[in-house]
This record gives C-alpha cells, structure tokens and sequence, in this order.
C-alpha cells in the first residue's frame, strides 16, 4: 500500500517540486545521493574506493524528452567516462537508455549510445544499461545483445520480480553477458510480476546461482541478508571463487554491509548517483525499503 | 554416495539379469512398475481412473540399437495410443526419443516420432516428450518446439537439477508447449547441475511459479509435500484455478497424496511404467527416494 503510495508519488509532478525546493528534503536526499554535480559523485567515489569500494557511477535522468536533451546527457557521460581514469577512480557507469532518447526515437539511442560505448572502451570503462519499467525490458536487453556484438564492455540488469526474467537471464549468459541482478523496484502488474516478496526473493536466490555458476562475473546486488547468506554457502558448496563476482549496493544503504564484505576479501560496488533529477530515484528507494523511509521521517522531524 | 551407486548399478548389466531373473525383485519391481504387458498398464490405468486420477502410459525402453527395434517401440506406442479411447481410459502417453531411436540417427527418430503423433492426434491424444540425461536435453528440446510446430498435443519434460532449465522454459512457454517439472533422476556434473538438493529444490519452486503463472496448463510432478504446498500458497495467492494445472507423480510412490489431492479437487495424473525393460527405471527411482529403497529392502527380508 505504502509502497505502491510513493512509487505513485514518484511520478507526481507537484511532490516532486516540493521535495525538491524544500531544504529539508534536499538535505536528506544527500544521504542517498552523492551530490547535483559530477564533482559531487567523484568525491563520493574516492571516499569508497578509499574503504576498498567500487563505484558504479549513475547520472540521474530518464525519460527525455527530445534530442537535445538525450544529447546533453550523452555528453555529460562521456565527461563521467573521461574523468574515470583521469582521476583514477576504481568505477564504471550505469546508463539508462531513456536518459539516452529511446522514447524519442530507438535511431537516437542507438548513435548516442554508440558514441558513449565507443568512448567508454576507449577508456576501458564498463557500462551497464540499468533496467527500467517492464515496458522497456525488452528494448533494453535487445539493446544489449545488439550492441555487445560490436563491444565487449556492456552489461545490464535483470529484476527478479518479472516472470521473463530466467529466459532473459538465459539468453544473456549465453552471450556471455554480465548480469546485475536486482528485485526490481517499479510497480508492475501480475499478469508479468511477482506481487508477493517471498516469489521475488526465490526468484532471486535462484537466478543468482544460475549466474555464479554460468554467467560471466555476474553482480549480486542486493542489501538481502538471507540472500547474501545464501551466495556465501553456495560458492562455498560449489568452489566458486571470491574474484569470479562481485556484490553491489546502494550509495548510503547498509554500509555496515558494504565494509563487513569488503572486509571478508569479496568485491563490493556501491551505486553511486549524482544530478539534479534524483527525485524519483529517491521515491523509489523510500518504496522498496522501510528503513529508507525511516531514516527520512526521523530527519524530518529532527530538522 | 548410495544414490551415485544406485545410479551406476543401473546401466550395470549383470546386476540387471540378476534382478530381472530373481523372483523376489521381479514381485517387488510390481509396487512400481504396473506390469510387462500393455493389457497391465490398462489394468492399472483403469483401477487408477476409478479413483479420479488420470495417467500418464509409459511404455519402458530407452537407447535401443537398431532401426528395428526402434520401429517395434513404435509400433507398441501406437497400439496404446489406440487403446486408450477404445478401452475409455483416461490417459495420455509419454515416450523417450532413443527408444524412437534417436541414438541410431536423428532422422529415423523424427520418422517415428511423426508417425506417433500423427496417430496420437487422430486419437485425440496427448503426448509428453520425456527428458533423459544431459547429452539429449538439447536435442529433445529441439525436437519439441519442431513438432510443435506441426502438432498441436506434444509437450515435454524440464529438470531443475540444470543450470539451464530456467532458459528452456522460457523458450517453450513461448511456444505455449506443456511442460511437466521434476527434479531430475540422472547423474550430471557440477559444470551443468546443481548438486546440492536445497538447490535444486528452489529451483523447482521457482520455476514452477513461472509455469503456473505463464505456461500452458503445467504438471507439477513432485511427491515433495513442501513444494505441494507452495504450489497451493501460490495459486492461491494469484488467484490461479485449479483447472490450470495437474500435479503428476509415480505409480506406487505416495499413493496417500494422490488420494488426497484427488480428494482436495485438483487434477491428478500418475505415471504407469509397464513393459519388460524395467530395470533402469525402478534403480532411479531406488536412486532418487530412500523411502523407495526401504520398501525394497523390506520386501526383500519379509520374503
């Protein structure tokens, strides 16, 4: 109820400007935002690579509008791909292809993100298109297959919550695809999603071997206990080894895990997003996780 | 360890003449095996439909030789197809496609196989592909999905000891092909399987959540009481008829469950094994149940 309440809210044009302009409310996103600036997620960056995190960078965005847009965001990644090595940041990048100008037209997204994957392998930075609503699944893994044909350093997300997603993920490591595995955070229907979180969970814990023991350095990401539990006894069982693949998590969520498992010698990569369009990245997070929301409320009042 | 015997003394040829020649295991392969002619799978069949339970007639032979024994197989296949309206039983046939002689040549299977379904269709008949070890899955699944393009009453068999499974599901719930899901009852290795049985358990729970929500009237073929009972959380919790889908299990293995799901209003279907070449059959089901052997055992010192 709840749930469904702030992932509507997420969408929401008037809450969205309040939000924003409040200072409260700006205060607290920073907690799971790195900041409205790419200088913002770099300093974000070296602070986890310090703590031995790796860093997924996401400039916030989807949905454009027009080509301008879609282009402004282009360039704006290439810029975070630049800054990776000219840094030496320990990061890759995640892309949504809707930042890229997929609802203004496919062509668009293809030549934009050709030009970023061009750029990103000439800098040996991997990319990751993020999984959006299920109205995109599809596009988005043909996207994938398509262009990791002409690159070797494109990956994307498959969410556990979707009836398709042991196919897709099937087809993916087929193609020798890295997988970020994820529940899904969007509201989706039943007639393609699971509704109730212990289907999700299982779809996940089960996914999750199929890639550990056939995908190609697959990411687990989830702040799950019994989850990471679960990945821990199954490598374990099935000599699988610690540098075969990593764990993600979300910036400002459960860092007390992140460094227990960086701590315990595995790969950890914290998802770092920065930019001024992080409202309905900050809803979706209230939404999928009461300790999120917890943490907003008891800042609010505090303030 | 007992079960990777089992597995082995099943391919064993002297331990087969042994039991094949003894008395005693003769009696006992009867708690399982419905009996060596088809005139004992009708019998069994008929005592079964008295009770509410459908049936699966499978006649028993796997890898046979040459072109003419694959041929006799046939043949035999099509007279139970025949019987089955003619003796008003209910029932449907499932086949193996090296006893259609696919080991021979792929072609001389696919000859036989035409000529079964095309008898099966006019017959009105439903006929399930079964799944043999992991050098076959690729090719029966091929075989599926090319039959199906021509016959509307194939389906086929998914094991979720393989990696793989969630993969093949997707592609034959595309299709709309009927899939009956077990566990799996061949020896297969780490790089393709899971090994361990709380994987391969979750694996069956997950991917019997997929058929139930989007596969073409699955059979659910477990004899495992917690996976009966997430099959009835699930269906319950999205609303899914019992019409929808069929539990399947083995003739003489959990009679008392048959009865009860019968009883409770769902479709029940069980698997009649007849024929003389019973060896192999019953050593995987000693192989896969330990209740199985007991009773074997038990048997064999009251005698």
């Amino acid at each position: 109820m709840l749930k469904d309440t702030l992932l509507s809210l997420a969408q929401n044009p008037h809450m969205r400007e309040f939000v924003v302009q409040n200072r409260i409310t700006r205060g607290i996103s920073r907690r799971f935002v790195a900041g409205e600036l790419l200088n913002d997620a770099v300093q974000a960056t070296r602070t986890l690579n310090q703590a031995g995190i790796q860093v997924a960078l996401d400039l916030l965005g989807e949905n454009v509008a027009d080509e301008q847009e879609a282009q402004f965001a282009t360039e704006q990644y290439c810029q975070a791909i630049d800054l990776i090595p000219d840094a030496g940041l320990e990061a890759n990048i995640s892309i949504k292809l809707t930042a890229l100008g997929l609802d203004v037209s496919p062509q668009l997204c293809v030549d934009n993100f050709r030009v970023l994957l061009t750029r990103a392998q000439q800098k040996n930075v991997f990319v990751c298109i993020d999984m959006e609503g299920s109205e995109y699944t599809e596009r988005t893994i043909d996207m994938t297959l398509r262009m990791r044909k002409e690159f070797e350093n494109v990956g994307t997300v498959i969410q556990t919550y979707l009836y398709r997603s042991a196919g897709d993920i099937a087809r993916l490591v087929e193609q020798g695809v890295r997988v970020r595995l994820v529940k899904g955070a969007y509201k989706e229907q039943q007639d393609i999603a699971f509704q109730e979180k212990r289907d999700v969970d299982q779809n996940y814990a089960n996914l999750m071997k199929v890639l550990l023991a056939r995908g190609n350095f697959p990411a687990i990401a989830t702040h799950d206990e019994t989850l990471l539990q679960e990945v821990k006894r199954f490598v374990g069982d099935y000599g699988i080894g610690k540098s075969a693949f990593e764990f993600q998590m979300l910036y400002g969520v459960r860092r007390d895990l992140q460094e227990k498992l960086v701590k315990d010698g595995y790969n950890m990569r914290v998802y770092v997003p920065y930019g001024v369009q992080w409202y309905p990245y900050l809803m979706r997070r209230m939404a999928e996780r009461p300790a999120n929301l917890m943490f907003v409320f008891s800042n609010m009042l505090r303030s």
